[in-house]
């Protein structure tokens, strides 16, 4: 692990700015260069060039892959491939594993086989699996024949469990000791070893047939006096994932019991490796990304700098859907022509009623959302909660339906068409509160992830219905 | 550090289920006992009764603290209060640490002084610091009084950092020692401590002064020759944080270089204390939450169970802005009404522009937020991103406004109808790219969060921008 000096408040952006003015400067002096070729070439311009090459070269290799990586997404693509030949072959690997999917494709396009099959030779069989899904199959073909057995057992066990699984997060860097040693053994032990795996916070007690019978953390290891066994000061009680958990509750343990490593074993209790709360970190981080570009209608994570078609394409799915639920909110109006042809205001008062039924709608699936996320609602609470929305949204109703019938009366001197605002309004938000309940408490219950399309879902309910309810009402009552 | 086993996937939501079902088992007998009670008193009952409270208390004794606010936050208030009085006093601060802000409050509103200041006798000085804006004035002086003196500067300390800096994450659990003593020195040393702190990854070594030389990495220490120097094993290139730095930073920096621990020094190099990975995961998950919250328009963490009036309060101030851009768009309309009266169609279309425009005005948002946050974007790139996302409105623009088109070709057999909304689609697209860009960068150029209120700003411009285009093309074109 590389660390570096981080004394000010913009350290982070420094690395990127740094690249951008000598990547600038390597450029600028190319041009220059260029320039002269065909008329009067001039050494010293090329040797200017060359020096600043290597200043580039100097201050990439100093950099730690994770910076490296941001550095690579913050560029377009033709700088960005500037760069990346400029990395050291031996560290392509790490960087590939930090950057973002879309523009680890851009990279790995750029790539030949050979040169691919050699940035993984520096990688764990975990972490070669977290690649696996953009590497082209010869590469993985080559990569599985180059490995020594063991490690082509575990690539093949971690490329086995999904992606939101506790498998996909885990890996393999694990110290096992037995029991019935005494603690100087063990510090014997790993005195002989070079370095311990990063995050190793713990020991894993096995026995014979690998079976995991307890945990000695490394803290209790060096305070301990070094003439009692390891069975006496292990700890029994432990978080014990299995590989085929979800993701998700691994990183709630993570964050609960605020751990820095934890066990996982199969069904019959025999270690297969760990979960380190590195990766939990980025899982965690992942996941919250994934669901602010999901809420927007991003189907996946997009390259900043992407061709303009991939990003058109990247973004059609929630627009297609916007479209169609548009088009229905539309036909609702339609049925009422005759009504806005008589009474014009209508046109201009509708989207008041369908607007403020969509955020607040929005308001309590994110409450709803968020709920579910943390197991807080099991059936006898949903009760209260629908209850509780319901209530929430009569009273936002009159309170805001009073302030939008007066608006109404104060332009139109229609008082009837401001009753029938407040009354639309109050009978709209409460059709959001519902339903802003219920559309998630449903794709739960279907097995479906409750964030994913509920916000779409509750916008066309609030829209179409809005403008049938505001509508309706209007023709009942005014004409 | 309590763990427990974990053996399946719904773990997390079993301690919540058996608490619910105890609990219910108890107020049954309850509700009997008390119906018995003015008819034939019957001590069978009272021993049920009994015996279930043992039950209940016993369960509750052995969870993490983080289940049981859990828990707390998922029930209903009075039940909540409950459950709240069952929990010992020893544990009472370390639950109300785990709890949101909201919940929080009302654990302590229904606390005495005397319970309160014994709660936060079990707690450090940065634990305490974190519940310090919750608590009453005379609690905070009555905890005061009762710390020894270096506690009450640490306590001091900490609660002088703002909210989400460096120095509220800090805690002040550093174990310190000297670059010139050998490593046997430090193991007898560290041999001597019932136990380390928790996330003790790393040694701080400091000279005299306190200033940090270099950090030496517990892992380190174990692999190496006991008869060699700190100096010769310390690392002196280290994460150094400073009080005042912003969280974010720090959780960066956890997040890149993988950190278990880092240091926090003042502008001399001394060392205050340290950040340890438990609290960035926290932070993490509570930044990630509030930006979908503030997304939402609530203004603060709601208590699943809150009043209605005060879920109300929570959720006004969105609303209320909402309102307005409600009402600007209405106006816009109400401008173009001789238009609509002539043409009611336009009445049933107009929403369909406003509404396509506003989600990828979001989209685009999304997305320059993001990179925003990741320190992506410069002024160089910021003009290929402008130039980029015009590229897909115009491309998205002219695909989905031909669609548009054609549906209402085929709906109102008017072709010039048609041009006009493939036009408006074209141009309300473009505006929400541009204003997509330009909004969360120039947040942030004022030092504002790009992300708070982007969204509520693209939408009120598509909206009412997207009225006026559609019906001023309308009007110019085709009336």
């Amino acid at each position: 692990m590389t660390e570096t000096n981080n004394n000010n408040q913009e350290s982070s952006s420094n690395p990127l700015q740094q690249v951008t003015f000598l990547l600038h400067k390597y450029k600028l002096v190319e041009g220059l260069v260029n320039l002269q070729d065909d008329t009067n070439p001039s050494l010293s311009e090329s040797e200017v060039q060359k020096q600043n090459l290597t200043e580039l070269q100097v201050f990439l290799d100093q950099l730690h892959p994770a910076d490296i990586a941001n550095i690579l997404e913050a560029l377009p693509l033709e700088d960005r491939l500037l760069i990346w030949g400029m990395i050291k072959t031996d560290r392509d690997g790490e960087v590939l594993l930090e950057t973002s999917d879309a523009v680890r494709a851009s990279l790995i396009t750029d790539m030949g086989t050979q040169e691919l099959v050699a940035a993984t030779e520096y990688l764990d069989a975990d972490e070669i699996a977290d690649l696996a899904p953009d590497l082209p199959q010869e590469v993985m073909d080559d990569v599985f024949r180059s490995l020594p057995i063991e490690e082509r057992e575990q690539l093949r066990a971690a490329m086995s469990y999904p992606e939101d699984s506790v498998g996909a997060l885990m890996d393999f860097d694990v110290i096992t000791i037995r029991e019935d040693v005494r603690l100087e053994v063990v510090l014997r032990y790993l005195r002989r070893l070079d370095e311990m795996p990063d995050h190793t916070d713990q020991l894993f007690v096995v026995d014979r047939n690998e079976q995991l019978k307890g945990v000695l953390l490394i803290n209790r290891l060096i305070v301990s006096d070094p003439d009692i066994l390891v069975a006496e000061v292990m700890t029994k009680e432990m978080i014990k994932l299995r590989p085929n958990d979800v993701a998700q509750q691994a990183a709630n343990a993570f964050e609960r019991y605020d751990l820095v490593s934890a066990s996982v074993v199969d069904e019959n209790n025999k270690l297969l490796g760990r979960v380190t709360v590195n990766v939990v970190i980025d899982f965690i981080r992942e996941t919250a990304e994934n669901e602010a570009l999901n809420l927007a209608g991003l189907s996946e994570e997009e390259d900043l700098f992407a061709p303009i078609l991939k990003s058109v394409k990247n973004r059609w799915g929630w627009l297609a859907i916007n479209l169609v639920t548009a088009f229905i909110a539309s036909r609702v109006i339609g049925l009422f022509e005759d009504s806005i042809e008589k009474l014009v205001a209508l046109a201009a008062l509708m989207p008041i009623i369908a607007g403020i039924g969509g955020n607040s709608g929005n308001q309590t699936i994110t409450m709803i959302v968020r709920a579910l996320a943390l197991d807080q609602i099991n059936t006898r609470s949903a009760w209260k909660l629908i209850t509780k929305e319901v209530g929430v949204s009569i009273v936002n109703g009159l309170l805001w339906g009073t302030v939008v019938g007066l608006f109404t009366f104060a332009i139109y001197q229609n008082a009837e068409l401001g009753l029938v605002m407040t009354l639309a309004m109050t009978l709209n938000l409460l059709l959001a509160a519902l339903l802003g309940v219920m559309i998630p408490l449903t794709l739960r219950k279907l097995g479906r992830d409750p964030a994913l399309g509920s916000s779409v879902m509750i916008t066309a309910v609030t829209d179409s219905g809005g403008f049938f309810i505001f509508l309706g009402l209007a023709t009942f009552f005014l004409l």
